[in-house]
């Protein structure tokens, strides 16, 4: 901070609180209340939180709680926040918050904007600026427990997915399968499953993002379950193919060719080379079928966080670092394969956090 | 809008998106990308999105979408929303932002400040402003399509919640209901659970926003589980509580009073009262003992939104709306009970909407 000539941070997102406290909850899902952490250059790590937060704050790495009855309908917290700037960053200059790519801060519009009057209106002016990306580089970089929290929610999700025949065939509606899939995750250990995308259809499905349908599987189909499941607040985030009955040459053949690509982008792994390094060794094994877009990402506390696996994405690959690695390819006119897996980056290499997909998909129930 | 003096309302939500155009996806759960919705008072809606969305956001109520490949590292799409606000926008006022008490924009810091200089650096200069709650006192009125699809989820939690003795009993660490608790959610129908929080100790609990612990459930031990699960894209948010083994008279008549402050509150929402009338209603069954904070919110696309049940929130009930009664009472130092039912308003009064809990609380084996 001191080198980036910044005061303090302001952090007001779960990750963030996660990241910097322990602190953890689900209670982020109601938007009603801010919370807001300051973490100054010097001086004591202050919590300015709903009371509603108290109890589970003191519990976590935080030198000072300072609450207010929230909601109130009436500042929610600013007038107290000011104070806590105006005590411990005054004249050490502006307050960050964080705004990587992935950086989203958690306060209202209006709200933000009269926090900036108020803390503008504090003697020696503070002002609010970007932190350019600070805490995203620090967060991209995993400790080993962070790493080995990673690596035990892929686990419970790889045991998941080896049980998928028991809930997915012919017949069976894909949202129902999307349904006993979520459950399948939470009786092997997840947490709770905060993200589950997918598709089906003949040879390859046309979109990623869209809810499940009522439509039933049917032979020929490829299902892909692409989940983002958590345990102590760390994410997986992989996919896997199965193929409903045989599946044609043609959707056996690009699925290799993602597995090609996978495994060329971990050959390529290491400290020192970028994202888009490891965006171009997935290019060969993709040829002209490859799908336009990032081919992965970072992960952790986020379902994806930190720098993408593009053409321009020069970011240097440091040890610590955990990715997704996830090529897509087309597979017919709106239809395609998408593959992923995850893995840390060590001194030595990669390293797969994903039970790696090898050989044919594994065929459903026809 | 016009009333209003704005020219048009910038939406970047996935409540936004789902409420205005029906586009539903968990996507979301990926901060990488913005997504923006521009609805101008005269003239086409126009979708201004990453091309990852454009499939999907074809089936959904929007006159134009406009694509960028994204995540690109460069402007996220603020050049091409300039563009579309200059085109659709232009003369008729500044644009808005919803700002009412539980909106909470999804934009950088960064990309917010750069967007709005570009905006002001048109001919004619559009300004950012908050829209003083017009998003959210319209979303605020359900239509009876919107309370059929939360009747529906509430159905779904009812009959999870009646599951529960399947899966908790004295010895089962709560962590295990709790991922339990979920499956039977699914199971039930819900397509997905965004929110489960709930405690467990002697006679009542100390938070309700911690997450679940390894720590088994023994006798004595009331048990609440609080979910937000999810169907079409629309909320439940209940509560219930359970006795692990039989509940000592002191519980038993805190939760009595509980259920006395929900049904008081139910019997005097009406339209024309306001929630300051709900939340002093709930108050002589709760007398000293109440615990401070609100008695309630509001519900539907998001786990909370609009007003709150507070002694100062003068907000007037309308017909269409859909609230949580949320009493909660002290049962000894740090030790609380919490009850929630979920009602709509009618034009006759209120209706249950999750299925009223009514005599004593159901007992788990002990």
């Amino acid at each position: 901070m001191a080198a980036a000539g910044i005061g303090g941070l302001l952090l007001t997102t779960p990750a963030e609180f996660t990241y910097f406290t322990g602190y953890l909850t689900r209670f982020w899902e109601s938007p009603s209340r801010p919370w807001y952490l300051l973490l100054p250059v010097e001086g004591p790590v202050v919590a300015v939180i709903p009371a509603i937060g108290a109890v589970l704050m003191a519990q976590c790495a935080v030198d000072e709680i300072r609450t207010w009855p929230s909601p109130d309908g009436a500042d929610e917290g600013r007038a107290l926040l000011t104070e806590a700037i105006a005590e411990g960053v005054a004249g050490q200059g502006p307050i960050a918050l964080p705004d990587g790519p992935e950086d989203v801060p958690r306060v209202g519009f209006s709200a933000l904007a009269d926090l900036q009057r108020r803390l503008s209106d504090l003697p020696g002016a503070v002002h609010l600026v970007g932190d350019g990306g600070l805490v995203a580089q620090l967060r991209a970089r995993k400790t080993p427990e962070e790493i080995a929290a990673i690596a035990d929610i892929c686990d419970i999700a790889g045991r998941a997915f080896a049980r998928v025949p028991e809930v997915a065939r012919a017949g069976i509606p894909v949202d129902q399968v999307f349904r006993s899939f979520q459950a399948l995750l939470l009786e092997e250990g997840a947490d709770w499953v905060s993200y589950l995308a997918g598709g089906a259809g003949p040879d390859g499905y046309g979109d990623v993002i869209s809810p499940a349908r009522a439509v039933p599987l049917a032979a020929g189909d490829i299902l892909m379950l692409d989940t983002g499941a958590v345990r102590n607040g760390y994410f997986c985030d992989f996919d896997r193919n199965f193929s409903v009955g045989p599946a044609s040459a043609k959707a056996e053949s690009a699925h290799a060719r993602l597995l090609e690509a996978t495994a060329a982008a971990f050959d390529a792994a290491r400290p020192g080379v970028t994202m888009a390094d490891l965006w171009a060794a997935m290019s060969p094994a993709l040829g002209d079928a490859a799908v336009a877009g990032r081919r992965g990402h970072g992960l952790g506390l986020q379902l994806t966080e930190g720098a993408s696996l593009l053409a321009h994405d020069h970011t240097v690959l440091e040890a610590g670092m955990v990715l997704t690695l996830e090529p897509a390819i087309e597979t017919g006119a709106a239809r395609m394969l998408v593959h992923e897996e995850n893995i840390a980056i060590t001194e030595a290499g990669a390293r797969w956090l994903s039970p790696r997909v090898q050989g044919s998909m594994p065929v459903l129930e026809g």
